[in-house]
C-alpha cells in the first residue's frame, strides 16, 4: 500500500503537507470526523489517484482561522482523479476511469438527492443537510488535497470523462468542474442570466471569474465583474469581461458608465461574508456590502444568485450579529424591486456533465479565464499564502505530476 | 354628471368619506399626485362604477401614519367594478362589462407588462417602477374607494367577467382578485407550494388566508397558519388549516407537534415589516421577526414567498436602519439550507384569469375563507377601525349599494 | 423459504396463478429475460412480500395477444409491500419498511436517473432505456402480481411511508402510487393543468380517471373526461367530473355545451394506441383517433400529455404503417395551434412522494376515484377478465391477505 | 403624401414590384383581407419607412403555389423600420424611432399576448389566433416588402432600437430580429438546447442556420446541421457546425461519425412540410421525412422544436391526407424515448429583445452566419428565384437605399 501525503491545516496561516493513512473502505476516527461518521462503511466508495486537486476561496476561511476548523484536518474539496479502487457494490464506475468528483458528498438515495439538490444531501452529515471533503462540519470526510482520496456512493458521485486521453489534453479545464465552474454557472443561473443579459458580478476571485465565463456560455451580453484587486480585474478584462474598481466609488456610478443605465438584470454575489466596503471603506470588513450592492444595481424584477458563502458562526466578525451570521440588509429596497434571491451551495452534479461537455468541445476556456496555475502538491503552502494575498490564480496542485 | 363620494385619509387613524371629483380622462393634480402625472391625458382609460372596493392591510399603513401620505389622499386599490364610459383608444372593454381591476396599474406596452411583471410597469408611476391606484408614492393615482373611478389603459388592465349575471352571484368572491387572492396565491406559488407540499404561512390576516387557500388550491398537504390573534387563527383553522399562536413560543416547536418535524417544505411571509415578536416578545414590533423565522422553519432547498410588505422608508421604526428598510436577516442560516427568497408586489395579471375560473367554477370560496363582509361606503371609517383592532374579517365596501 | 405464487401470462385472453420461484439475489433465467441480464447480481435489492399489486390497462396490451409477450411471463408492476430482506447493498431501507415500488425500475446512478428521468433508466434494460417488472421487452425483471419480488437498486427506487400504522389504513389509495396516480398526474402537468384551468381527459379507465383526480388536486376549475362506457363516465361523474360519451358524437360539440366554448386549456390522452372511433366509428380501432382529437378540442397555446401508450410494434393493427408505430396524425393543425405535446412513461419517482402525502393528509381519494377493487391472488383471472370488459373498476391484488 | 412601391404576388413563380396605396389608420379592402378586417381603424399604429425587408422561406411556400394567396397580395413580414407618423393613441413610440417589427401582428391586449403568446393573438386575425403581415389568411395585414409599412398596436409591437447610429453600424444583423433569428432561437429554445446540448438541426436555410446561431449563443457543446444542399451546409461549417449531407444515407449514421453515438440531445426541424427524403429519396417530396428523422435521433428523454411550418391545407401535396396536414408519424418511437414536441409560429416578441442585446453587444454575427445579403427592392423578383433555387443566402431588401 502506498503512502498518502496531504495538505493538513496546522492552524491560523498554516498549512502543512503531511502523511495521512491511505483511504480504506470506512471512515476512520480523525481530526473533525462526526462521531456518528466514525466507522461508516463506505463498500460503495471509490479510491481515487487524485489528477488535479485545487484550492479553493471557502478552504481559506478556514486557513485564515475564521472557523472552528480543527488542526490536523486533512483539507481540499475541489477533486479530479483516476479511479484505482472500487469498493465491492460499485458497478458501473470501473478502475482507471478519469473522473471528476463533485464537492458535494451526496447519497444518491434521499429526497434530496433524488430532487438534484445534492448540495444538501441528508445522508453524508449527520449535522445538517450538505456535506463536503476537507471542511469543517461537514461531517468529517478526509480532504482531497493529497495523492489519494476515498469518494463514497462512487456510482453516483462521479462524473467519468468520456475519452481518457482527451480528458488529459484539457485535465485543467475540467479540473474546475469539482466546484468553481458549476458554483459559478449556478450564480449565473439562478441570476437569470440568459442570451442578451447584462450582468453584475461582486468579485473577481476565480468563482466570479466562473460566473462570469458561465455568462459568456449562457449568452449574456455584457458581464461586468466587480473587485478591490487591480490584478483580478485585468484577469477579468483579458477574456472579455467590463470591470468596476469598487474602492473607486460606487458601483451604481461605474455601471452608468458601461451601460449609459444604472442598472443590471441580473446580479451575481461571488464574495460572501468576508466582503470588504467600497470607496473610502475599502479596507474595512463590511460583511453586508455585496448583498447591499446588489439590490441597488440590480433592476426591479431581477433576480440575485449568492454563490457567495454566508456562514452561520463566524467568531472573527466585527460585531455580534454578524458572528452569528445575521447581517443588515436593505431588504425594504429589495422588496420595492421584487427582486428574488438564490443562496446556498451549488449542486455540482446539476451542472457538471453539461459543462464537460462544453469543455471537451472547445466551447469554453475556463482554465485560462481563471488564470489556472500547476503546482505540485509540495508547494500547496505557498498556493495558499499567494491566494490569500489577492494573486489573480486559481492554484491546481498536482500531488503525482500528472499534469506537468 | 353624478357626484363621487371616495374614503379620504385625513391624518393618522383617520378617514373620511368625501366628495371629490367624478373621474375624467385626465390625471388632475392633487394630494400626492406626481408633478410629472398631472394633466397626465388617459384615452385609453375606463370610467368605472364600482361594485365592490376592499379595505387593504397596506392601507393600514398609511392609515396607522407609517407612510409619508399625504392628508386629502382618496384611497383604495382593490377595485371590482361595472364599465360606464370609455376613452376614445379603448377597443375591446365595452360600456357594461363587469371587470375586476389589477391594483397594480400598468401601461401594457414596457418591457416589463411585456414580460408579465405589471408589478413593475415602467410607464406608470415616475418615481419608481409599480403603481398603485390611492398610494402613497405611487404615480398619484384616485383610489378606487370611493362611487366612481378611473382605470387608465383599461384593454390591459382590466379582467372581464364572462357572464354578468354569474359573476353577480360570486361577486364578494371575485371581489378579492384585485388583490389579497392574487397576492396570497402569488406567495404561495413562489414558496414553491404544490401537491403534497408542506407550508408555513406567518400571518392569518386577509392575504395570509389567501395564501392558505391558494396552498390547498395547489393540492398542499399541510397548512399551517401563524398569527398573534386568536380570532384569525380560529377563521384560519374553519377551513382546514393547522394554526400556531406565536405568542405561546417557537414556530418550529409548534410545527413538530404538527407535523412530527420542526420544518416544512415552503414558507409565506403575509406579515411584513410591521410584525411583531413571537412569545414574550409578541407586544414589540419586531420588524425582522418573520423572515428570520421562516428562515428556521424552512426546510434545506426550500423557498420563501415574501408577499408581505416591506418599505424602504419607515418613519415610525424602532430603529435608525429599520426607518431606511434594513433589517437584521440570518442570512448565514438561510444560506446553509440554501434558501431562495421572491420579494414584491404580486403581478396580479399573471393569476387573476386562473383564478376567476376556479372561483366561477366552485373550486375555492375565497370570500368564506377570508370573512369577507359587505359594509355601505359610508361605514369605511367603521370597517378601517375594526379592521386595524385585527378582527378576522376582510371588509368589501359596496359603494352603489349593489351587493346587498 | 416459503412458497412464491405469481400470476402467468398463459396465451392471448389468458392468465393462471401459478407458482414461481421465490426471489433471489441475482436476476434468474426465464420467459423474457433479456440474456443480457441473466445472472445479474443484486445486492441492491430488497425482497418484498407484496402488500398489494395492481391489474394495469398495460397488462392487458399484452394479456390481448397485442404484443410478443411470451408465455409464462410472470405480470406485474403496480407493486406495494413490506421489505422483508435487504441485500447487503442496502443502506437506508431497512426490513419492515412499508414501501411503495415505482413500476419503471431505475439504477439510480444513470445520467437519466440523475435528471430524473426515471422512466429511461439507461442501465436496467439492455435492449432501450426504460424498464419495468414483469413486461415484454422491458428487459426480464420478475412481475410483482406475486407473493414475493425482488426490487433492484432498493436504496433508490423504493419509497417508505412515513407510519406504518396510517400506511395500512391507506393502503389501497397508497397502492395507486406505484404507476396510475403519477401516470395521471404526469399527464396532467405535461399538458399544464393549473389553477382554473379547463381539461379534456381522453379515456376513464383507472389512468384517465386518475388524471382527472390530479387535475382537481392541482387546482382545474372544469375536468372533461371522455368515454365510450358509460359505467365509467359515471364513475367519472362521482366525484364532480364533467363527462362526454364520443359514441354519441364529436367531443368538440359537446365541451361546447359543457364549456360554452368548443376548446379547452390543456388535454390528456388517457387512451393510447388501442383508440376507437368516435360516434358512429365507435366499434373500430382507430389509433390516432386520440391524438387527432386532442389537437382538435385543445385551443391554441395549450399543451396534451400523452400518458396513453404507443408502441413502436403492434403486429395486431389493422395497417401497416400501424403495425410498426406509425399514425396519420393532423400535425398541420396542431402546428397551427402552436400545441406542445409530452410522450412517454411517467418518471413515477418525480411525484411519488409528493403524491403520497396529499394521500396520507386527505387531500384526495385516488381509490375512490378509481374504484379500487381488493382481490385475492387466486381471483386475478376474473379481475383481468372485467377489466378487459371494460368493467368500472381498479383491480387489487392482495396475495396475502392483508387488505382485507 | 409619398408613393408606396412594393413586392406583389402576381401568381405561382411570379412577383412583380408594384404601386401599392400608402398606409393610412384604416385597413383598405384588398386581395386577401378578412371582409371583418376591411375599415378596422388603427388610431394605434404607426407608419414605418422600411429600412430593411427580408425574404423569408414561408414566402416562398406562397409564390410557389403552395397556397391559396391571392394575385395581388402584397408580400413581406419581415420588417425593420423608422418610425416616421403614429397614430394619435400611441403613447411611447415616437417619430423617428428605429425599431424591429415582429412578424407576428398582435394586440397587446388579449389573454394570449397577456400570456407573452404574441403568435397567437386573439384580435388579429378573424379566422383563426395568430396573424402576420403580407400572408395568406392572415387577416389581410398588408406586406411590408415595400417601402412603407403600417404596423398596427405600435406601443405594443414595436421593438425600439436604443441608439439609432450604433443600430445603423448593425442594420442587417438587427434585420433579422423580425423572423428568422428568434424563431430559430425559439426552435432551439423548445428543443431544450442548453449549455453542453449536442443539437441536430433538420435543414440550413436561414431557420435553420439562424437556430444553429441560437444554439451557439446557448452554449450548445456540438451543433449539427442537415441539408441536401452543399453550398448551405458549406455556410454551416463557416462559423462551427458540423454538418450532415442527408443524400448521402441515414443522419444517425453520420451522427455517429462526428459524436460516436447516434443520437443527440436536441433537435430542431426547421424545415416543415415541404421536406424531402433522405438518400435515394432526396428527389421526392416526403413531408413527414424529418420530424421521422428527429424522433429517430432524439436521445430518450429529449425535445424536438418544430418552427418549420406544417399547414392545415396544402393543396399540392402527393396524397390526401397530407393535403388537409395530415402525416404519417413514427408516434410510437417518439413515445417510447419519452420525447416532447414544441409547434408553432414563434412569439417573437419573447425573445427579439434579448437577441436585440446579443447583436449589439457583439456576441453574435446572425447576419453573417445567414449570409445575409442586401438587394434593392426593385430586384426583389431576382432574389426570390435564387433563394428558390437553395442559394445559401438570406435577402434583405432595402428600399430606400439606406444600407447601401
Amino acid at each position: 500500500m502506498p503512502g498518502n501525503r496531504a495538505v493538513i491545516y496546522r492552524g491560523p496561516g498554516h498549512v502543512e503537507v503531511e502523511e495521512i493513512d491511505y483511504p480504506t473502505f470506512e471512515l476512520q476516527d480523525g481530526p473533525g470526523v462526526n462521531p456518528d461518521n466514525v466507522g461508516r462503511q463506505l463498500p460503495h466508495g471509490a479510491v481515487l489517484k487524485v489528477i488535479a486537486t485545487n484550492i479553493c476561496g471557502s478552504d481559506q476561511h478556514m486557513v485564515r482561522g475564521r472557523t472552528t476548523a480543527p488542526e490536523g484536518l486533512a483539507l481540499g474539496h475541489e477533486i479530479t482523479g483516476e479511479v484505482i479502487e472500487t469498493g465491492r457494490d460499485v458497478e458501473f464506475i470501473k478502475t482507471g476511469d478519469l473522473v471528476s468528483v463533485p464537492f458535494n458528498i451526496a447519497c444518491g438515495r434521499c429526497r434530496n438527492c433524488k430532487e438534484r439538490k445534492t448540495g444538501i444531501c441528508l445522508n453524508v452529515n449527520p449535522d445538517r443537510p450538505g456535506s463536503a471533503y476537507g471542511y469543517v462540519d461537514m461531517g468529517g470526510w478526509v480532504g482531497g488535497q493529497a495523492e489519494y482520496v476515498m469518494v463514497p456512493y462512487a456510482d453516483w458521485n462521479l462524473l467519468k470523462f468520456p475519452d481518457r486521453d482527451r480528458a488529459m489534453e484539457k485535465i485543467v479545464d475540467l479540473a474546475m468542474l469539482s466546484d468553481i465552474f458549476p458554483t459559478g454557472f449556478h450564480g449565473a443561473v439562478t441570476a437569470g442570466v440568459g442570451p442578451g443579459s447584462t450582468v453584475y458580478i461582486a468579485g473577481a476571485g476565480p468563482v466570479g471569474l466562473a460566473a462570469a465565463t458561465s455568462s459568456f456560455l449562457l449568452g449574456a451580453a455584457v458581464v461586468i465583474v466587480a473587485d478591490l484587486q487591480e490584478e483580478r480585474l485585468t484577469q477579468a478584462r483579458s477574456f472579455g469581461c467590463e470591470t468596476i474598481d469598487v474602492s473607486r466609488g460606487e458601483p451604481a456610478d461605474q455601471i452608468e458608465q458601461i451601460l449609459g443605465t444604472r442598472e443590471v438584470d441580473c446580479a451575481v454575489d461571488a464574495v460572501g461574508f468576508e466582503a470588504r466596503g467600497h470607496g473610502e471603506q475599502a479596507e474595512t470588513e463590511r460583511p453586508a456590502t455585496v448583498l447591499n450592492t446588489v439590490m441597488d444595481v440590480t433592476r426591479a424584477g431581477g433576480a440575485v444568485g449568492i454563490p457567495g458563502l454566508y456562514v452561520t458562526g463566524d467568531p472573527g466578525a466585527a460585531d455580534d450579529a454578524a458572528k452569528h451570521g445575521s447581517l443588515s440588509l436593505q431588504i425594504g429596497l429589495g422588496w420595492a424591486k421584487s427582486l428574488a434571491f438564490t443562496t446556498g451551495q451549488c449542486p455540482v452534479m446539476k451542472y457538471n456533465r453539461q459543462l464537460m461537455m462544453a469543455i471537451l468541445h472547445d466551447r469554453v476556456n475556463i482554465a485560462r479565464n481563471v488564470n489556472a496555475t500547476v503546482l505540485p502538491l509540495d508547494q500547496a503552502a505557498q498556493g495558499y499564502a499567494e491566494f490569500d494575498r489577492g494573486a489573480a490564480q486559481k492554484y491546481v496542485l498536482d500531488p503525482h505530476g500528472s499534469i506537468a
